[in-house]
Formats: structure tokens, sequence, C-alpha cells
């Protein structure tokens, strides 16, 4: 059994770029359409895009990653239904005994009321508290599957009595309106056009895909967060 | 704490009606696109569209139904992208204790290799080991929760212990095309076009639904089974 | 041969009510999920949703409208991909000889450059100059249209010489969610939080399809115009 | 003015392999997801796929086709909605008068009824027909068009008396899930699991788009064709 507080988040594949975005907008022009004018050009029609809202040309591209992270995080992640997802299966596979624990760094208090939540640290108690009530859980669960399992039943029965903190992991594939999409809403930054108030543990899968998606499409990450940080 | 083996599907509300797609499939000819003409013209109209595999028409309708099922559940119903979910959340509201165990007629053993497997009964002895152990993991899971909650610990850092056969519960609003993919995908019949191998749990709700969808749109229903329970 | 400069929008069925928003909304917290609380409480609850953009509660309704119009709107329509089409077709049926020319409050002069463009009057010269054009192009292509088919040339093949401006009719279905992003790119309003700038005869077509909206769900209407007119 | 008869269909980029859809559906049994075996199981994992409609695995991967067709192929086309587009646009360019006619191997005569067409050839007289009445209706159109811009009225007013068979260009960004479903449609071949009744002019966009397919996922599109060319 082991237990890990971080998220792996790996670019498997890509197809994308900024001049593709330039390159489908022009198309409704007719100008140029298939050749590049120059850079400072270019990141202001992506500018102009973004700010209005034209979203169609962020959609001719396309990223895979390989996700690993809790159950809790792929079932608020897989509510994107613009995305294709391949996941891995209890019914196919028996599950290993990896589980998540949130680190020193997560605040573990929540304080106001729906729609203006705020979270404050715990102290050294309450995390302890977490570690030790998360611990004997796991344990038993996995142990009670364990049971389940050599007794002959069916893995998709057995898994029943595993917990949401159980890591697995997927395939995702989708383009930069989507992901930007899914940043917009899953992660929280000051000053956004919007207020987004995402679970920590998928805000860190979050970042970790915005880090990919700021070396792919530079010119088309900066519009993203010049203009607050919302999908077009 | 409370363990169930059922399934809740409510049909909440419905706008559908065979006429509605004979309707929709009329506009392409333009002949009497909005009146009807008579029941077995209707009938035969619709059995060619799910033949021949017309989709369309079939979408001018809408189902919302109200389920009740475990965690498990909805993490394969909501693979299903063509509709629309609200579905209760562990970081809004203290989860009760309601877990799902199989019943008796559960088959509990799966025999042959991914992409052909065979369930078959368990035997008393098994039963009563998956009860023993979902029971003993449930019991340890919800106290430890509670206990979080108890030290002031978020619900949402708190849930991770609990396991996915704590039932949830979902609104779920989808239109006549694509409730015909997830029954031919979530239900297992003999004679179909296309061979599917449903878990249990799921295919037993894709059974309630389907009884309302026989309910509301009997002629695109008998269509359905008609045709090899593709959908169109 | 007839020209008209109207649009037809008629609501043909709907599942829509501002208390379905509700609803699916507090099944998140649990919290009365099915019955409803007083008229002050939800209209508030649905200011918030459309505010911080919590969409997914406005998608448990549908609408389907018929909407005749001529075929450059139609082909506007259809890039919005979260619908469901039904048209009459060329290749089934004889076309009617119906077009669409401007009306004397239609801006006829354009001026401006992409991304701002400004639309004036034009002066009475100019729209007989467009209804002079237009008569006379779209009676000669109905003639030559009539010419092939009395060849005995296909539909189909026959109809390639019709004009844009021909009047077609279609079956679309969308809910409330959907509906709000086509009127917030597809009508042009004053201090919206984005600006969209809609040709004029598509959003002849969203007003009318704005009106049973409104009517159908008030609060949800109220609630999109007071927050900017942005899809949630 | 300028006539033509064919369709261009370029790809422009791409994120493609088998590899990939192998990778993704090994990653529900967790075995070797992320390295491939050897090529004859990998065919044969993806003959199963296929053949049980599992498409989420077909998913994992884009291409983008640049096309020119007339617009009443465009208009086909984007009825697809698992697809992105931007198209020329009337309102923001001068449109060229380039127009389509069928050539001497399009079948020109319909017969039989709606869901059961059969197309045979024309005879001399019926081209010459087709071309008489084309040329004649597309040369006033386009002189109209002309002369209401020379008028100063706006494009997108003037573009109204454009017909249908005017040349039009687009990138489009699909997966190969979602190219097969087109595939399906769109093409006419023997033997296939549900038959198709295409038009010919979208047909001829689909061959050059399925070529592209075939040299970029070969095992996958074999896979298709040996299963009915049904998409998955």
């Amino acid at each position: 059994m082991r237990h890990r507080s971080d998220m792996t988040v790996e670019l498997i594949q890509s197809m994308a770029s900024d001049s593709a975005v330039v390159r489908a907008a022009r198309v409704s022009t007719g100008a140029n359409a298939k050749q590049l004018v120059d850079p400072a050009k270019d990141a202001g029609l992506i500018n102009y895009l973004m700010r209005d809202r034209h979203g169609s040309p962020f959609e001719h591209n396309a990223f895979t990653f390989y996700i690993e992270a809790p159950i809790f995080v792929f079932r608020e992640f897989m509510r994107h239904r613009i995305a294709s997802y391949n996941e891995e299966s209890g019914r196919y596979k028996e599950l290993e005994p990896v589980f998540y624990v949130p680190d020193l760094k997560r605040k573990l208090v929540q304080t106001g009321k729906p729609g203006a939540y705020i979270f404050e640290d715990g102290d050294m108690s309450q995390l302890i508290q977490v570690y030790d009530a998360t611990y004997k859980a796991n344990k038993l669960a996995y142990e009670q599957y364990k049971k389940m399992l050599a007794a002959g039943v069916a893995r998709e029965v057995a898994r029943g009595v595993l917990p949401v903190n159980l890591y697995s992991s997927m395939y995702v594939t989708m383009n930069a309106r989507s992901l930007m999409n899914f940043l917009s809403l899953r992660t929280m930054r000051e000053g956004t056009a919007f207020p987004s108030y995402p679970q920590r543990e998928i805000e860190m899968v979050a970042e970790l895909m915005e880090e990919w998606f700021a070396v792919e499409m530079p010119m088309t990450y900066e519009a993203f967060n010049r203009n607050g940080r919302v999908a077009p």
C-alpha cells in the first residue's frame, strides 16, 4: 500500500501551434490563409479573437495527456464533455493500492457558504487526523477488496469497497478551446473575468496541463491570460 | 448506515412523442411536415429511419430522469457525453451513509478473458464474504469520514475515504437518440446487432430508463428492438 | 415566384421552466432538491448561477422551433453544434420559388474593417439596385432550375443554380444554455459583456426565438440580460 | 468566371497513428499501456475494438483538412457536429466567381423514391442542358452581385443572389471516430452494414479524405472496411 500527494500529467502527443489558429481565422477573409505574415500581426489577431470570443479558430489542434490522479478528481474531470477519455478499468484489472493524501500545503479547513467558500490552513492535529483516518480506512478497504478477490468474487463487485482517493490513470485528448474552458473552471486566479472555486486536487492537475499549453501555444496562452482567462 | 441493492429512476419531465420524429423527418420532403397522416405510415417511416440509421429525427425530444445509484455506476454513466448532468456534491454537503451491496440474484463470479467475460452465480459463502467485507469496509470508512468532519476538516478532503459503492443522486437530461445509444451499450440482450457486456448495476439503471422510453415513444421503441438495438 | 423580407419562428414544443433550473442546481447540495422554496430565493439562485457561469443547471429543458429563413441564415445557424436539426432537402423535393429581399429598414451599407464593421442606411437608389438585381438573378436562376428538371435532370443537380437567398425550413431543438449562447452571438445589444456583430437576418430569427425564451423561462431570461448576455 | 468539377482536399496537419489507438485501449487493463507489443497483436486488438464498437480509443488523434467544394456540399458537411470548422466568409470578403458543374461521369438522372433512389447516366443533351442553364444562371447572378457591390451595397446583402454551386473553402479538424462516421454516411459501397445514399459531390470529398485516412492509420482503416464501414 502506498500513499502519494502529487499528480502525474504527461504530454503524450500534440498537434498544436499558434500559427494554425491564425491560418484558420484567416480563411474567413481568404487573405493569405495558408501563409504566415509576421509574428506581431499574428499575436494581435490571436488577441482580438480571444477578446471578442471568436472561439472556433482555437479548435484546430489537439493534446493527448496521460494523467494519474485520484478517482474523485477524475469524477470532476469527466464532466467536461468536449474531450476524449480512456481510463483504467476496475472491471478488467486488479487495482493497485495507491491512495491520495493531502500534503502539508493543502488547506484543510473550509469556511463560508456555498458559492463563496474560503479555505484556510489546518493545524497539525487536523492533518494527523486526516492521515490517521485515511490510512486506517484505506488499509481496511484494500484488505477487504483482496479478501473478496481471493474468495473468487468478480473484480467489478469487489471494487465497490475501494475509496475515491484511489489513484486511477487515463488518456485524455482535447483541443485548446476545450482546454482553456477546463483551465478557466479548474484553476483559481486573481483578476479573472469570472471567479472559479475548484477543488485543489483538480487544480493541481490543471496547473500541470497549463504548463504544457503555455509551451505549445505561447501567443494563445498569453492572450488567454490577458483577457481574463475566459475560454473564447 | 444503510445498505441497499436497488436503483432509483424517476422520470421527472419529458417532451417526447413518436409524432415529433415523424414530423421532423417529413420536413425534408416538405410533405405534410406539420400534420400527421396515419399511424401505420408513421410506424413504417420510423422503422425505416431506424433501420437505415437516419438518426437526427430522433433528437427532437427530451427526458429528464432523477437517478440514485452507486458512484461506480455514475462513473460509467457520465462517460456518455451527449447528455446533461447535475449531481449531488461531496464538496457542498455531508454525504449520507447509504451503500450498495449486490442482492441474491447478482452473479458474482467472472470467468473468461477481456472482451468475452462470462458471469456465473456465486455460492452462498461468496455472498457472505461480499456482505462481510462490504459492511466492515463501509462502516470504518464512514466512521473515519465523520471523525475528520468532527475535527473540522473540509468535506471535500474527508470524503476521500468514502467508497465507490456509496449512493449518489443526479438529474440527467438526454434525447431519445442518446438514450438509445445508452441502452445499446448498457444492456445485454440476445440477438442484438452488436454485443455489449455492461456491468449489471448500470444495466439495472438502464432497464428502468428503458421502461419509461417504451411508454413515451412506443413506435420508436419497437423499431429500436426490431432493428438490433442499434442507436440510429 | 415570391419575395419576402420576414422570418418565421414558431415554438412547436417545449419542456422548459425556471423551476427545473433551481431543482437541478439544488441536487448538488441535496437540500430540498425536489421541491421549490420561494420565488425570490429561486430568482436569486438563478442569478447567482448565471453570474458565476454555472451552466449545467440550464440544460434540463428543451425547445423545438420551426423556422423559415433564407439558406444564408441557415448556413450560419448550423454552425451551432449543440442543437438538433432537420431541414427541408433539395434532394428529396422540388424547391419552391420563395426568396429573401431586405426591407426598407435593413441597413445596406457597410463601413469600417473586419471585426469593427458599422452598418448604415442605404439610399433609395441602392435599395432599388438590390431589388432589381435580386429579382433578375432569382428569376433566371429559378427558370433554369425548372428547365433542368423538365429535361429530366435530378433535383440535386439542378438545385446548384439556386441562390442562397432562397427560403428553406427546418426544425431545430436546443436547450436554454445553447439558446443563450446562440442569442449572445446572434444579437447585438448595447452594454453586453462581449460584443457581437451578427448579420441582421440571423438576428431577426434570434429575436423571434428570444421572445419565446422570455415567455418560457422569465427568471432565467432576466438573469441572462442582467449579467451581460453571456451564456453561462 | 470559372467552372470546375473537382474537389480539393489537402491534409494540412495530423496527429494520427494506429499505435495511439492501441495505447488508449490498453490503459483500461493497465497492461503495457505505454509501450507497443507487436504489430499482429495490435491489428487484432484494433479489429476487435472496431467489431464490437468500442469507439473511444479511436478519438485520440486529429486531422486538419483544407477543403474547397461548392456551398451545397459544405451545407451537408457541416451537419456533422463532432468537428471543428472555419470557412471563408461572404461577409468579410468579395467572393470569387468559381462555380461547380458536374463532369461527364456524373450520373444525372434520378429514379426511384425517397430512401431508395437510383442514379443513372444522363444523355449528352441533358448534360448540355445542365451546362447551359448553369452557365447562364451563374453568369447573371455574379453580374448582379458585382453590380450591387459597385453601388455600395454591403457584401453580406449582395451575396444573397449567389448560387449554392459557388465554391467555398474551409479548414476542418476531426478525429478518426468522427471521420469514420463521416465516411460511413458520405460514401456508398457494396456490402456495408448500413446503406448510405450520399450526394455524389460530397462523396467525392469523402473519397479524398479517405485516402489520407488510409495512409495515416492503415490498421484502423483496414478494420473499418473489414467490419462493414460502421463508425465504432
